[in-house]
């Protein structure tokens, strides 16, 4: 049974009393909410993870990262270097996104390693696939797709994006509307290049049943993408994008009612203003399913510094009920990420979920400052890097500027406010 | 004459006609925008800079970068860097919060090399040069203020940032609702403890008429600290806060009626759900002032990476009517800030200046988004990078990862999705 099914049924299953533990919920909540498909717990029946993970109404916002290799840099063990990081870092789900190299193995050795779920995009190796096989990358058909969706589920895949809202008649709506940057989600842009060249519909829309049985059968949670996301904020929330999204609400209906679970991914790039409008057309159209956020970056300029654009974005969008943030590297737009680049974009980007925690009223998201805040007052300096978002580089930062006062820091040294407040007879 | 005289008698002076052009605006408009009091310009009339900036309704969102010494680190050459990359890098204005050594001195410096105004925060010269020659920094008063203030206006500051709301009565306010972390604003703290020891009244508010009496003299624009600004998320609008707020009110009609140019500080710390009400409050009870918000950081935790949260917190304030915004470095809370501190800073709050432009509908703000996405499309990377808002961290990124397809990036490799689609027969 899946995780749907169990809510449906009202049976708490392991995985749903974790999650109730975790989020210092009930489980009666958490059922609820499962079943009424605002909740999702991404959890392939073949893969044992160490942290269950929920997203959705309620919950904690959660944070995504990404890894993977490229068609340029390929190396393995930078990949599982960048898993280890982002999951210390406080990343609640990896994605694998590989398109070099060995796909199959490294996938293996991330489900084998992750202590929390793994997702993919399987078109990336279908593409690979019939790129090797036939120097085409374009010469696939739905078998291969089953293929590779059933040996990623039997692998232990926990989460599948599949992009299938690209269809003729979204493709239609966005040639109608023209664009400044077109089609900027990669599996989009594959997707809608084999409609073109096969003359034929998006086979992940086509087949949709038997990919939901399959999922059904593994409990893979189905990651709706959105290959016609804005990629500047000149194309945001235009026709394309609400028709592709119009056509994952009704997919989206279609998975519960299979008992496979089922969110929503969003865009992109889009101005701080429209923000609210897009999580609430995504809430509505997707009668509430949890929406997974990329970002979004609220400019299209801060190349270098995508991870801060991105921050903003998804902490207001966190703030306005999305669940789930996908992190954005400083090397958006640039370069295949860094570890460093992939620490950092984390770290962000748990800033943004906790800072749209304490918007949406999260009691231990409040907690937590209240502890740190209660350290700064008594200049407690362990125990404020020990609660930082960051205790390492909280840490190197106070070791590095060491102050004549030790009970200060190098700032403010002897008129440091709170010291003087403290000394103030009051 | 100052600006808001020029402004009353409908005079453009030279730096309201820059301003004009600099803004993609006409001198009719910001001429009755300086006489509402909605926009001030601050120069002083003994400092002559390249880039005249003007604050307030309707223009870009500025950028204000701190430097300056501490007591524990009091080396000129060091800040004078930090002037540098910090124009260099898109501040609108630089403050000089020095405490440590050579105060005097190092102001002087600043004000020769800056291009952009400079604004102090002069009870810290007081303090020092006190505890310098009676070794009690409390043992001040407004003779000394004056005396400091007068100097500081002859050589040439262009604003000034004073506590002139941290009253009896804002304290007593203060006192009957405890906070988890008092006054955190060192200017709040001195006075605080200065009005407690001495048992009279604040001196800046006590003799607000003879500090608007040089202002006037040298068109310093005032800027109305907020020195009971929360300092903890659970502090946020809190009693104590809105009261200093009306006081400031109060204090800024006084200014204007004396022509002398005035804005308010705001805070702090403050939740993602309350940025929107602190604005309006602040609007409101100041008469439409310019804001000038310090953040706000929209959590106590991301100690290491404050410049994150703050940006946050910086862009939705902007998006809601704030019109100035203090940078945070990745040091707050830990250190005094290094120079790459000052950078990141710096850039951390142009992007979410620029956000809140976008969000702000400034024209110019959207069409620097279309520029570079058309750069991307054509995967024109030297005209990307150019257009960057951080030039030279983009072309390290891609100079650090060569791709074997020239036309793209190692993120995607062949399967870079513009590429696709150009490829596409459409």
């Amino acid at each position: 049974m899946t995780q749907l099914e169990y809510a449906k049924q009202g049976i708490s299953s392991s995985a749903i009393k974790r999650v109730a533990r975790l989020e210092d919920s009930n489980t009666q909540t958490i059922l609820s909410r499962i079943r009424e498909g605002r909740i999702v717990i991404p959890l392939n029946k073949n893969h044992s993870i160490k942290k269950v993970c929920g997203i959705g109404y309620g919950l904690r916002t959660k944070v995504n990262a990404n890894i993977g290799t490229s068609t340029d840099k390929a190396g393995i063990l930078q990949e599982l270097k960048k898993l280890r990081i982002a999951v210390d870092s406080g990343a609640d789900t990896i994605m694998d996104l590989s398109i070099g190299g060995r796909i199959s193995l490294l996938r293996k050795e991330i489900l084998r390693h992750s202590p929390v779920p793994v997702g993919t995009v399987p078109i990336y190796e279908v593409v690979v696939n019939a790129h090797k096989k036939r120097r085409d990358f374009l010469k696939f058909d739905i078998g291969e797709i089953l293929e590779t969706l059933q040996a990623q589920a039997e692998d232990g895949v926990d989460f599948f994006t599949i992009h299938a809202g690209v269809t003729q008649s979204s493709l239609s709506v966005l040639k109608r509307n023209k664009r400044l940057l077109g089609i900027v989600s990669r599996g989009g842009a594959i997707l809608a290049r084999w409609i073109a060249e096969h003359r034929k519909e998006n086979p992940f829309f086509q087949h949709f049943d038997k990919i939901l049985d399959l999922a059904y059968d593994y409990d893979v949670t189905l990651s709706l993408g959105d290959g016609l996301r804005p990629g500047s904020i000149w194309d945001a929330t235009d026709p394309a994008q609400i028709a592709e999204l119009k056509i994952l609400g009704g997919l989206a209906l279609r998975a519960r009612k299979r008992c496979v679970q089922v969110m929503i991914e969003g865009p992109g790039h889009v101005p701080l203003d429209e923000i609210k409008k897009n999580i609430d057309l995504q809430k509505k159209i997707c009668r509430q399913a949890p929406f997974y956020v990329l970002g979004p970056l609220v400019t299209d300029v801060a190349s270098g510094h995508d991870h801060i654009a991105a921050s903003i974005g998804a902490a207001l969008a966190g703030s306005f009920g999305a669940d789930f943030l996908c992190y954005v590297t400083a090397s958006e737009h640039l370069r295949h990420p860094s570890i460093e680049d992939v620490r950092e974009g984390v770290i962000a980007s748990k800033i943004a979920a906790h800072a749209a925690d304490l918007a949406k009223g999260i009691k231990s998201a409040r907690q937590w400052d209240r502890q740190i805040s209660e350290a700064r007052k008594k200049r407690d300096w362990k125990r404020q890097i020990a609660l930082s978002i960051d205790p390492v580089k909280a840490a190197q930062y106070r070791l590095s500027s060491r102050p004549q006062l030790q009970d200060v820091c190098t700032m403010c040294g002897r008129y440091c406010s709170i010291k003087l407040m403290q000394e103030c007879v009051d």
